[in-house]
């Protein structure tokens, strides 16, 4: 960091020889966007490539912004045609014209085969250099032909075992492989459980499976049972770590790929929208107060207390919805567990109801002396934590059906209904019986 | 799903027999805590310790629960020391005790050798199934005593290469001695780079490590070099997963290892906690709002409108208060870069202040036709927001600091401020200037 803002430029590059393309990325994250194009000058070369797939899709626009073509071209000419794909997905147009150009028949044919598969599927996070060998051989056979490979790619804990046809048998641990009898066939030997996956699987599904059974690669299978490649844990164990963030950042209206240090202009315009989405619902919630003028007019102490069961609704509500968007992504929740779950949120809103009913009647009596008051506030704060806790239970339920995605707009749509449930509950309710 | 509403016992069994202990675990914490204890005796025996050590804090609690102590014992007799650890850590202490008491002294010795490192230190999720070899002798040799040993365990790509001390020399990858002429010495063809970690290095710092450089497992070294053992990716790749859970759950007061499905009365009593502190921030604001009755008694627009500069300001810095959280869990805000950070967060929040408070200006104008009452609001929202980002930027910093976790408290403090500073800017400044 020190040599960082110095720029020390003799000093970053001995630093740089020893670290890998991720903890490279992590450095460009870290310091503001207006640096990062000449820091770029000191990675060393070999690593371009990579560092540029592991930055965040935000930070790598950036970067890229400082780079002439040629230069993004040169970077990802080694890259497998997976991460070729990401690429062109993700920089602007020129750029991934630029890199279609600089690649022959064979690497153009393989970045449209994985353009080919849908996104966000596991097709185009698939890698080709898959081992496969055949299962009528011996186990010397198969020593035999990896040492004359001369190597083996990394996350290889077994090999795929294929017939004639390229038909996925299972596989071969490379333990098994090193403990036993080389004289052995490999079909005495392979695992034929061995996990595969079909290309248009999902790859949140694959990342959840990847998480569970703790794996390092797993085959990936066409529909006639032909192996087509394999995917490996480094592509998968982002996945998951992005949904969460969607669902941290996604809560205040940012996008998980925000980037801490990208500049600030752009930065602002999205933060503005989001603020500007907020205050049309501030001022329907301030429209819906306004109803009520002449009740405030008369009765001034609503005006102090009124904000408590908005808020109060809010808060329980927001539960309710991170607990439900949460258990959506993780797969907890189902239609066959979602009616119990329905049950138990509106079981603890009814005693939160009716807790919080009796403290705030119990503190607004002493201050204002007003029973009335009290018991209108009382009866606002049931109604409004029923509502909440149905809300924040239905409105992911609901979004989900319809393909909104709640992580992003449900905490927007739950204060909304808060906010306006509790306003009208208790302005409404002491119209009715306070004047 | 379906087997499980009817508990259909031979079918779990079925499905059970085919299910990894991680998937097992999963459907047990997707189903409402008092149908467990029927489902744990469908699962196979031996498969009980790990479907313990998969499941999360809460469900394992709960499940334990409907269990003997007899039970536990035998469920976890075949458990490595690292998992006993965390059961004795996790669960009731007689449960602790009578799987104390069930070691023999060999597994006891093991256990409190295990306990005796930090919580959360590396040395806790050491396992001792390392395999090690001498780096002077040939790859035959090697080959021959992994025959030998007729097995190895998962999630080994490497072998590790000690001396006659058991001094930590580097490491053997299974892909070079596989692809290397078995006449050389291990010395030639290791990996004398190998990268190790002390025992009382946090999880948190290795889990980043993990998963920046898709590690599958590390070598435990002392401080004289010693190897002591080894961790695996199964017992880092969750660490992540609950750091952002943490963050998610933490922003609405909820504990991490909060359980969907946990009994309705224990969820309530942690809810109940939480509306309660909310509660007491509401009802401080609503004093402060009763601060300026007399104010409100003659100009009841500003009831009507108060609400808006509140929530603006609560938005506004829980954008900003989310980013730095996040930032400091994933160690990319360090003091280095902080400076530019609180730099762009204050600038963000002057332009967003600048732009809404012109627009809410111009709309309270043609609302209640009072250029001083727009004035005030635009005014008091240009404050709340710089206010707003201030302390969304300075309080995580602040309580990092003095050591209380600002994903669990942060939130709640910066509403308290954006709520007293949104009231009393706007009525204070209305009182100043209307009255």
């Amino acid at each position: 960091m020190e040599a960082l803002a110095d720029f020390d430029k003799e000093v970053l590059l001995g630093l740089f020889a020893d670290l890998e393309a991720a903890e490279i990325a992590r450095l460009l994250e870290s310091i503001p966007d207006s640096q990062r194009g000449q820091l770029w000058s000191v990675i060393p070369q070999d690593r371009n490539g990579d560092v540029l797939v592991e930055l965040g899709e935000v930070a790598r626009l950036s970067l890229v912004k400082y780079l002439e073509h040629e230069q993004v071209v040169e970077a990802v000419s080694n890259l497998e045609s997976n991460d070729l794909a990401e690429m062109v997905d993700t920089l602007p147009d020129d750029v991934g014209e630029a890199i279609r150009q600089s690649l022959d028949y064979h690497g153009l044919r393989g970045l449209e085969a994985t353009l080919a598969f849908p996104e966000d599927s596991v097709g185009r996070v698939m890698e080709t250099d898959a081992i496969a060998v055949r299962s009528d051989i011996t186990l010397e056979t198969v020593l035999r032909f990896l040492r004359n490979r001369e190597s083996i790619p990394d996350h290889t804990p077994s090999l795929m075992v294929i017939d004639r046809q390229r038909v996925f048998q299972g596989v071969l641990h490379l333990s098994d492989l090193l403990t036993h009898n080389p004289s052995v066939l490999v079909e005495e030997v392979m695992d034929k459980d061995g996990l595969f996956i079909a290309p248009n699987a999902s790859q949140h599904d694959l990342a959840i499976m990847f998480r569970d059974l703790d794996l390092i690669s797993i085959a990936v299978v066409d529909e006639d049972g032909v192996l087509l490649g394999r995917v490996t844990l480094d592509d998968m164990v982002d996945i998951l770590h992005e949904e969460a963030d969607h669902q941290i950042l996604g809560a205040v209206g940012l996008d998980e790929e925000e980037d801490l240090f990208s500049p600030i202009l752009s930065s602002a315009k999205r933060r503005l929208f989001w603020l500007g989405i907020n205050l049309a619902t501030a001022f329907l919630a301030a429209w819906v107060i306004g109803l009520f003028e002449a009740t405030l007019q008369q009765i001034v102490a609503l005006a102090v207390l009124m904000p408590i069961v908005a808020s109060m609704g809010g808060i329980a509500g927001g539960q309710t919805l991170t607990l439900m968007i949460r258990g959506l992504a993780t797969g907890k929740i189902s239609s066959a567990n979602s009616k119990w779950l329905a049950y138990k949120e509106i079981t603890i809103s009814a005693i939160s109801g009716v807790t919080w009913a009796i403290v705030v009647g119990i503190v607004s009596y002493f201050w204002f002396s007003d029973i009335r008051i009290s018991m209108v506030l009382a009866a606002s704060m049931i109604v409004n934590l029923l509502i909440a806790s149905l809300s924040g239970f239905g409105i992911p339920m609901l979004m989900k059906k319809v393909g909104i995605d709640p992580a992003l707009a449900g905490g927007v749509v739950l204060t909304t209904v808060t906010d306006v449930i509790g306003f009208v509950s208790f302005l409404g309710l002491a119209t009715m019986f306070l004047l």
